[in-house]
C-alpha cells in the first residue's frame, strides 16, 4: 500500500464520541469465534425514535423478521447484537430465540418487548441457543459505558479484517448534535442491501418517522452504491436511532429546512461506513470507485455502474492491475440501460482509453501502468449526452476472494 | 477426475457427420496468437436458408451489427470467423473490415455479400486489420472439405481448453436428417446470451423462418439455461444454417407435426453444446447442475436457478467441496421471485440437506464429503408447491479463474 493512501486512514478505527442516552457494551458469548468478544448490547435512554431498512431478500434471518414487525412502533430502548450465527432459516426455534432475548432484556430494563431490537451474522442454517445470549445480558447491562465503541464494533464482525465506525457533528438551532455509527460486512455485499449490520446513534431530537425518512434516503446513496461481490444477505439492516438527548427543539416536519445540515453530516457517515465496508470487502486489494455520467437518469446511471461494478471480468483485470477497458465496455452494454456508443468515454484516473466509441491511440501506458498499482482506482465512464450521474463503489476480486470463500464454513 | 465422471466425453470431440451442401476449413492467420489457427470459413449451397439469435447487450461488435442486418434475408452462402480480436467498439474502421472481408468471400463465391455470414471473438477494442483476412480466403475456398469439424472448431477458440462440437440424427418423412453444431466460450458466460459463438448445419430441408423460431426456442432452453460470471459478451451468436439437401420435402409451416422430432435432435445438439461452454467454463474445475421445482413458473424457476448459478458464494463453496446450503438459500432469496420460506427443500444430490425451511439433522457427512469431491455436482432445490421447474448449468468459481482473467490481456 502507497505510503498516501486514503485507505489508510478508512481502515483505522476513528474516535467516537460519547452521546447522551445512549450506553453499549460487549463480551465472549462463546458463540462460534471462542476467543473474541462475539455480543453486543446497546441501551437507550426511554423514548429514543428509531427507523430502519431491512433486507429485501425473499429469504430472511428472525431477526429481520422481529425488527420488521417492531420497527412501526418507533420506540427503541435497545440494540442486541451477535455474530457467529445468523439465525436464518431456522424454523420456529430461530424465533424462539429472537423472542426470549428481547423478553429478557426488555424484563430487566423495564420496557415493552418491542423496543428491544435484534440482529445476528455469521452462519446460515445453524440454531442459536438463546441461552447463549440471555445468560450474558446481565454482565453486560453491568459494563455499559458511553466509550465501548471500538470492542462493540470488533464484537459484530464475522469475516471482517478491521472494525468499521465513522462520526460527524453539526448544529441544529445552535446546539451540537452528534452523528455515530458502527458497520460490519465483507463477504455477501450488494445492494438490496448491502450484506452488513450498520447502526447508527445520534442525539438529535428527532421524531421516528424523520428517521425513516433520512434513513431510506441516505440508504440509497450508500450501502445502496455499493457492491462486493453480488450476493444479497438474509440478514442486513440499517438501524438508526436517536436519543432526542440534544437541546434544540424537536424537529416533526420532514420539511423542515433545519435537517439540512444534519442531513448532509448522517450521509457522511453512511457514506464513509459503505467505503470501510467494501475497502474490506473479502480478499480485496484495491478499492475501485466508478462515476458514471451522461446517463438518461440517476436511476440509469447507477445500474450502469453496478453493472461495471458487479462484473467478475472488470474486477479481475483491475486485481491484474490491466487498463482492460474492453471489460468496462462489456459491462456498460449487458446493463441494459440506454446508452449512446458512439460517444461512449471510458478514462481510468486521468488517462482517457476510449473515446467517441473508439479506443485512444495515444496512452502514457507506463504512467497508467504505474497508476494501476495504488490500491484506489478510480473508473470514469460517459454513456451518452444526457444529465443522469452516480458514483458506486466497489473492489477488484483476487485469489483471496477464492480462499476465504472456498473454506469458510469447514 | 474420477474415471466414470461424464465430464470426460463432454470433453472429446466428437465425430461429427459430413453434411450435404456445406464445407468448411480454417487456417492460420496470424490474428493475435501466432501458433495456431484462428480463421475459418464456411460455404454452404446455394438455397441454403438461416437464422440467429445475437446478444441483447447495448454494446454490439461490428460483426453482429452486420449480421443482424442480413438475417432477415434468411439466405446463406458463407460463415467466415476469426479468435483472438473482436472488432467491438472499433467505430467506422470495424465496419470496413466486416464490409471487406463480406465483399472478398462473396466475389469469390459469385453471391451478394448480404448472404455471407461474420462473427469475431477475441480482446475488445483492438482493430482487426481486413487485410489479414481477405488475404487467406482464397486459400481458406481451395481446402474446402466436409471433413474439417475439428480444425475449425479449434479455430475458433480463445480462452477455451477443447474445442466443443455436437451432432444428433433423425428422420423426416422417413429420409435421414443430420444436425451437427460447434461452439466456443468459457469466460464473459451469461444468460442473454452466453459469451459463445454457435454455428448449427443441417441439411434438413426448412424454410428461413422455421429456423427462427426453432432457434429462439432451443437458445432458451439451452444456452440460456448456462452462466459461467454473469458476464454478457458484446459479439455472442447463434446462427443456424439449413443447407436443405435432405430428400425429405420441403417444411415451410410452423406448426409441422413432422418438426417433432427434429426439433428434440436439435435441442440436444444445443444443451450439449451450452454444458460443453459451461465445463470449459474458465478455471472451472466442477460442473454443477442446479434444478428448480415448486416454483409459481418456469421463468420465475429459471431466474432461481440463474440466482443460485450466478452467485460467487454458491460457487466458491462448490469449488472448496463445502455443502453450504446456506448460501444456497441466500440465493435463492435474492432471486426476488416469489416463494415460500417454509416449504424449501435443498439437496445436494440424494442428500437432503434443508427441508421445510430448516436444516436436516441426520445428514451423511462422510457420503457427502465424498460426493463433493466429484467432478459433477447436482443441487436440486424445492422452492414452494407449485408446478415451475427449470434447470441450469453452471460451474464452479476457482483460483484458476482469478489467474486467467487478471492477465489475459497483458
Amino acid at each position: 500500500m502507497q505510503k498516501d493512501s486514503p485507505i489508510i486512514k478508512l481502515k483505522s478505527f476513528p474516535k467516537l464520541p460519547k452521546i447522551n442516552g445512549f450506553r453499549l457494551s460487549s463480551c465472549n458469548a462463546n458463540i462460534r469465534y471462542g476467543d473474541r468478544h462475539d455480543l453486543m448490547l446497546a441501551e437507550f435512554v426511554s423514548g429514543t425514535s428509531v427507523g430502519g431498512v431491512m433486507t429485501r431478500s425473499q429469504v430472511i434471518g428472525a431477526p429481520v423478521i422481529w425488527n420488521k414487525k417492531i420497527i412501526p412502533n418507533g420506540k427503541a430502548r435497545a440494540l442486541v447484537v451477535n455474530s457467529g450465527v445468523a439465525n436464518v432459516f431456522t424454523g420456529k426455534e430461530g424465533d424462539l430465540t429472537v423472542h426470549n432475548t428481547a423478553n429478557k432484556v426488555s424484563k430487566e430494563l423495564n420496557c415493552n418487548s418491542d423496543e428491544v431490537f435484534i440482529a445476528s451474522t455469521g452462519t446460515i442454517g445453524e440454531y442459536l441457543d438463546s441461552n447463549k445470549i440471555t445468560s450474558k445480558v446481565g454482565m453486560l447491562l453491568a459494563n455499559l459505558s458511553k466509550n465501548n465503541w471500538e470492542n462493540s464494533a470488533n464484537a459484530i464482525l464475522t469475516t471482517d479484517t478491521f472494525p468499521k465506525g465513522a462520526s460527524q457533528s453539526c448544529q441544529i438551532d445552535g446546539k451540537k448534535v452528534q452523528i455515530a455509527g458502527i458497520a460490519k460486512g465483507s463477504g455477501m455485499i450488494a445492494p438490496d442491501m448491502a450484506t452488513m449490520l450498520a447502526f447508527i446513534i445520534t442525539d438529535a431530537n428527532l421524531s421516528s418517522n424523520i428517521i425513516q425518512e433520512l434513513i431510506e434516503n441516505g440508504n440509497e446513496k450508500s450501502f445502496g452504491c455499493i457492491t462486493v461481490d453480488s450476493d444479497t444477505s438474509t440478514s442486513d439492516m440499517l438501524l438508526m436511532f436517536s436519543t432526542n438527548q440534544a437541546k434544540h427543539n424537536r424537529i416533526i416536519d420532514k420539511g423542515d429546512p433545519r435537517l439540512k445540515d444534519f442531513t448532509a453530516a448522517l450521509n457522511m457517515v453512511l457514506v464513509d461506513l459503505a467505503k470501510k465496508i467494501v475497502i474490506d470487502g473479502e480478499g480485496a486489494k484495491k478499492f475501485i470507485q466508478i462515476n458514471v455520467s451522461g446517463a438518461v437518469s440517476h436511476i440509469s446511471a447507477k445500474k450502469i455502474g453496478l453493472s461495471i461494478a458487479n462484473s467478475p471480468l472488470v474486477k479481475t483485470a483491475i486485481a491484474g492491475e490491466d487498463a482492460n477497458w474492453g471489460r468496462i465496455v462489456m459491462a456498460i452494454g449487458k446493463s441494459g440501460e440506454p446508452i449512446q456508443t458512439e460517444q461512449i468515454n471510458v478514462s481510468i484516473d486521468s488517462f482517457l482509453l476510449a473515446s467517441g466509441g473508439k479506443r485512444v491511440n495515444e496512452i502514457n501506458e507506463v504512467k497508467l501502468a504505474e497508476y494501476l498499482k495504488r490500491d484506489f482506482i478510480e473508473i470514469s465512464v460517459r454513456v451518452g449526452d444526457k444529465n443522469g450521474e452516480s458514483t458506486v463503489w466497489t473492489c477488484d476480486l483476487t485469489h483471496d476472494y477464492i480462499s476465504i470463500n472456498a473454506d469458510y464454513r469447514t
